[in-house]
């Protein structure tokens, strides 16, 4: 028995020999057997197919001879397809192990009770940990290569087997998924590397996969449909390993709302995400985030297609419309807008130009051309005019219609856009078949609607920003290399322990964090009070503490700007009325020096796969009313924390200085929240969460008021 | 000479001669003459058509006699289209009125200077006000009729001259939306009855044809694109019209953006209305609006296949999802939660009438019923089982690829659905033209992608509670029918006065309007002062008051929270060191109340188009970080105005009794809205803006604290 050699196109092997364990025949056999066996003959990949299947050895499948087993093959495979009954590959796989196959592929999926589907999977991760063969799967749909013409699964939406070659690398935790998007790019001139499903991921994770695409030398960009991450430490690595390596990575992920999370845990007991969190994720690593499958597609694609040289512009949402409808023209610059880009205005010389090589007088921005259907070289002119002016980086396209005539004008388009250093991304209503096909070959992105077309540029400058900032994402890159992962939270206990503030505000200040100066009174002595009160300095707040009392400032427990002793002795004395009207045992007081400014909130999350997250937001009495927040996963570097603090739009217009307050001192804020982080670090997993709010802020001067920790 | 007759179809007759002034051959000829003849003629109106140009008076074009004039024809014309150089286009009109022609549509732009332009659609008003005859233009692209075969266009994009008949009456502000709309929709099932270019609108506004779409009987329901409305007291009427025949109008309105409305306006001297403004004629209209083309296209065929029975189901936003892929129904269930949708919970009978419909145990919302494919009859029934819970109003399917299998998995659907009583939505991702028709042809609505779906969906919500609110549409109709209509802003004077607080105050009080006490010392006379707030009675605030002070805030101006005589006397002393410093002229004080309780801000501003409208948002010190306010076009009724409360979900939350306040006693303020309307409704076409900033609000009590008015 002789071992083919692999030859190794970038990080999988490209298989000589393939197996299909469980192969069968349409007519009366194992459906998925059969589709899986057609589409690998019929996707054409250059290298030998061997069907194995114990009830038809000896017979043919497609003219191939089947064999009884693994072993009886003429030689050992590269890749082996399980394909077979779910009793049969376990079998299987340790027979693949044996033997020393390189990777296996399991279609098939779980069966059975809870108990007996995670011992398969925990047989399939032994299996893998004790030999060097991969698994992918279960649960798989396949693994296809367009450039290998290796089609590896039961998808039935490609014509003929058929995977269109490319640069993209796909990996997806959805099966179906893939089937549409091979429906969707069709014979699309813009295809796949690696398209891979990742099935239930027992011994293969995302993480992995994407370390392997960032590696592969074939991929140039990569898209990801994701329910859940399992390493988030080492997903952070890989994402942030393709933004170094210049592979834009376009990402849908699902299972941000309750109910779609629930779905998720439901369907493959994925944890998956919170919004949040893969915000905090794609802000570090420049993953573009989608939030349909058209825009997901549709933005992976453009990722593909658009030139990544590194000479290329920097993309700073500065654009262009070109378009032969006043309503067009009106509703792209409304749209442009409504996300933050900037319409170029016009020079003066560039209105003579315009007027010139368009013979069109008074052209502004959005520009509307009028009619060109007849006179498709025009749009081309109007096209290399704007080009001149290098400030703009992007030129949308507005067209619809145009019946006879729209070929002409694509290919005058097309002609236009080869030749300016701009992105240009064509946005036509009601795109035939045929005019997207000229876009398509010649790389221009076209979409059917606006939307699409703004996301997908949205993705272009978003991926221009995160090459620029190359230097934040090494110094990253280092602290994660080094730095020991936070822990990911476990599952909540059934008994929480929460600190009262005044334990919160003790650790904190133990651990050199800023707290607003306080000291407690153990009992409802209005002269000790008073005396505690004018050590701290006025003006005071008392806050009466008791295990009885849920709401402090409802039930007459908080007094604020108490500036003398009277005021904070009469402030006692109320508490003692209401600690004998509320009955309230073991009564405290926390004196607390009275703090001005602006009043954010800092808190720290545990997230099931990416440990500990930093959150930041409006603070105090605007908390509520303002649930977002910006994350960021840890540890991290000054410079994310920088930035985090400009993710936010509404805390960011407070940190600059509203409504009369000083500006906050934005470095001392960035390394008050690394003190913060590095306090929460140090803590064992068993801190779930932490709350500072509010923590004020005032020029410089930075004080932690009220703080909460949980504790599992 | 005889007069054709011509037979009434609802709003518009339906022509039974046509003349085209200006047709022309397309060889060597003007193209629009020869495209609109053509036009005519291939789509295949029943009536006779008579090519008029006096240079080709005597020959044949298409077969059809050429006349020299109008008044040379056999007959009088039911409709001219005028398509002549632009010289010919007044005396071609006024021939056309002599001889009592019905209607007149110039596809023919204005030309030369602004003066000349603005002349020639000031003539073309008046001789439609002088004669009997409608006139649709200039600069329209054509008068469309699916139903009639009627069309009356230069637009290239149909096939063989052919309109898609139907119901729907489609009226644009720009042509190539037309041209657009008539190529997406192809040759769909649904269709159109009037589809209406109306140009410059000189004659004839969007507003008098919308009213005419209203009454035409072919016509079920409506498609608006906008680019800003002449007369806005007569689109509300015309647009709550629509909502009393029950008649869905959906809306494209561009210019909402600065540069939008820059661009609209220099694309015809629109002025465009702002996002508020349309909210609240939407909010009241119940106009469905929408953002792009293709949501304007497909909500507006979704609204024209949805069934209209008077018995249908109220639509609550209450969802099921059916899909075959756990990704996509994560996806669904994460863009439902965000659309507020509720996904509704399968009851336990129903999962496990599910489990024996489709043989598969444990399905939930969303339900992801595996493998249909080979299996279409499983997607049947569970579509016909899940519409058992009648609770359930809306089924969404979501699917993609499906390759060969696909038209059996479509034609289940198509049958299942037709069965049910819910609404059913389609979301196949990268759909193909024949999966397409299957469903076209059941008018079931299908989309490929859920986003779109979704937006579609939401209209048909929308459409449901517009029609179940009915009561509040007649108050309203009732309303605007016998109430003078509020004036539209004139353009902003030069010179603008500005009433001081105390000015406005005064002006507030003394027409009955709730302020904070208050009073006004001319001097900073401590004493004074302070006898002033003992009146008041404590606690006060105080604010210095100089016609040389901007900022009073910033530059210690106010003073606030005194509880007693010296207090006052203290922040009087203070006040006079600032007078002093800032070397303050005419200086005085307002000495008011201070109040407690929920800060809101009222506003009135003055629309171009739809006059005054009233605005409600956070106020005090949210007002800067939250823009968003809702608005209420004037007059309006208490309904209205209780509504408009809800639709700013902040607002809605401080409402409701934010962090221990006491809950808003709603009446209280709809009754001081209305007041506040009335108030600023008394007042004439001078005073352009006011803020009421903040109002204090504490159960049922209100107080205006900060007023400002700004007067042309």
């Amino acid at each position: 028995m002789q071992t083919s050699k692999a030859s190794q196109t970038g990080a999988f092997p490209a298989p000589k020999t393939i197996a299909v364990a469980g192969a069968s025949a349409i007519e009366g056999g194992n459906y998925y057997g059969a589709r899986v066996l057609a589409n690998l003959v019929e996707g054409g990949i250059d290298a030998t197919i061997y069907p194995v299947n114990p009830r038809l050895a000896g017979s043919r499948l497609l003219e191939l001879q089947v064999y009884a087993s693994l072993s009886d093959l003429p030689s050992t495979p590269d890749m082996v397809f399980v394909v077979t009954p779910v009793k049969f590959v376990i079998p299987t796989l340790e027979e693949a192990a044996a033997l020393g196959v390189g990777m296996s592929v399991v279609l098939v999926a779980e069966s059975g009770g809870e108990d007996e589907r995670r011992r398969f999977r925990e047989r399939i991760a032994e299996i893998a940990r004790t030999s060097r063969m991969r698994i992918i799967g279960p649960n798989s749909m396949g693994v296809m290569n367009g450039n290998l013409s290796l089609n590896g699964s039961f998808a039935s939406g490609t014509a003929g087997g058929r995977v269109p070659p490319g640069s993209i690398a796909c990996l997806s935790q959805s099966g179906a998924t893939i089937s549409a998007m091979l429906q969707w790019f069709g014979d699309a001139t813009v295809g796949f590397s690696w398209l891979i499903s990742t099935g239930d991921e027992s011994a293969t994770g995302m993480e992995e996969l994407l370390q392997a695409m960032v590696e592969d030398p074939t991929v140039r960009s990569i898209m990801l449909f994701l329910e859940g991450v399992g390493d988030g430490a080492a997903f952070r690595r890989a994402a942030l390993g393709a933004r170094l390596a210049g592979k834009p990575v376009t990402l849908l992920q699902v299972g941000k709302s309750d109910r779609g999370r629930e779905a998720v845990q439901s369907h493959t007991g994925r944890v998956a995400g919170t919004r949040e969190v893969f915000a905090a994720v794609a802000a570090e690593t420049g993953i573009i985030e989608t939030e349909s499958f058209e825009e997901f597609f549709s933005t992976g694609r453009t990722m593909a297609q658009r030139p990544q040289r590194p000479d290329n512009l920097p993309r700073n949402r500065r654009a262009a419309v070109v378009t032969v409808s006043g309503g067009a023209a009106s509703l792209a610059a409304d749209q442009l807008a409504a996300e933050g880009w900037d319409l170029a205005d016009f020079s003066r010389s560039m209105v003579a130009a315009l007027a010139q090589s368009t013979g069109q007088a008074g052209l502004h921005n959005p520009a509307d051309i009028g009619g060109v259907w007849r006179a498709p070289e025009k749009i081309g002119r109007a096209i290399a005019t704007i080009a001149e002016d290098s400030s703009i980086d992007t030129i949308f396209i507005s067209l619809g219609a145009g019946g006879v005539f729209a070929d002409a004008v694509a290919r005058a388009i097309v002609c236009a856009a080869a030749a300016v250093t701009q992105d240009v991304f064509v946005v036509w209503v009601g795109i035939s078949a045929q005019v997207n096909s000229i876009f398509e070959r010649a790389g221009i992105p076209a979409f059917g609607d606006f939307p699409l077309a703004l996301r997908a540029a949205e993705a272009g400058a978003k991926f221009s920003a995160s090459q620029a900032g190359r230097k934040d994402a090494e110094d990253l890159m280092r602290l994660l290399s080094t730095a020991p992962a936070s822990m990911p939270a476990h599952r909540a206990a059934a008994s929480q322990h929460i600190w009262t503030v005044t334990e919160a505000l003790g650790d904190l200040r133990q651990a050199g964090l800023p707290c607003a100066p306080f000291d407690v009174a153990a009992a409802l002595d209005p002269k000790d009070i008073a005396g505690r009160a004018e050590r701290i300095g006025f003006p005071v707040v008392l806050k009466l503490s008791s295990p009885d009392m849920n709401h402090k400032s409802d039930d007459g427990g908080v007094a604020i700007r108490l500036c003398d002793q009277v005021a904070v002795e009469a402030a006692v004395a109320a508490f003692q009325t209401v600690a004998a009207r509320k009955r309230l045992t073991a009564t405290s007081v926390l004196v607390q020096k009275m703090e001005q400014g602006v009043e954010i909130l800092v808190g720290i999350k545990r997230d099931p796969s990416f440990g500990s997250v930093l959150v930041v937001g409006l603070g105090g009495t605007l908390a509520e009313l303002h649930a977002e927040v910006a994350a960021a996963t840890l540890p991290t570097t000054p410079s994310f924390l920088r930035k985090l603090l400009s993710r936010n739009s509404r805390l960011n217009l407070l940190l600059d200085g509203y409504r009369g307050q000083p500006a906050v001192n934005r470095e001392a804020l960035v390394s008050f929240l690394a003190d913060v982080a590095r306090w929460a670090l140090s803590k064992d997993e068993r801190l779930l969460e932490v709350d500072l709010n509010p923590v004020m802020i005032s020029g410089e001067r930075i004080s932690i008021v009220d703080a909460r920790a949980v504790w599992n």
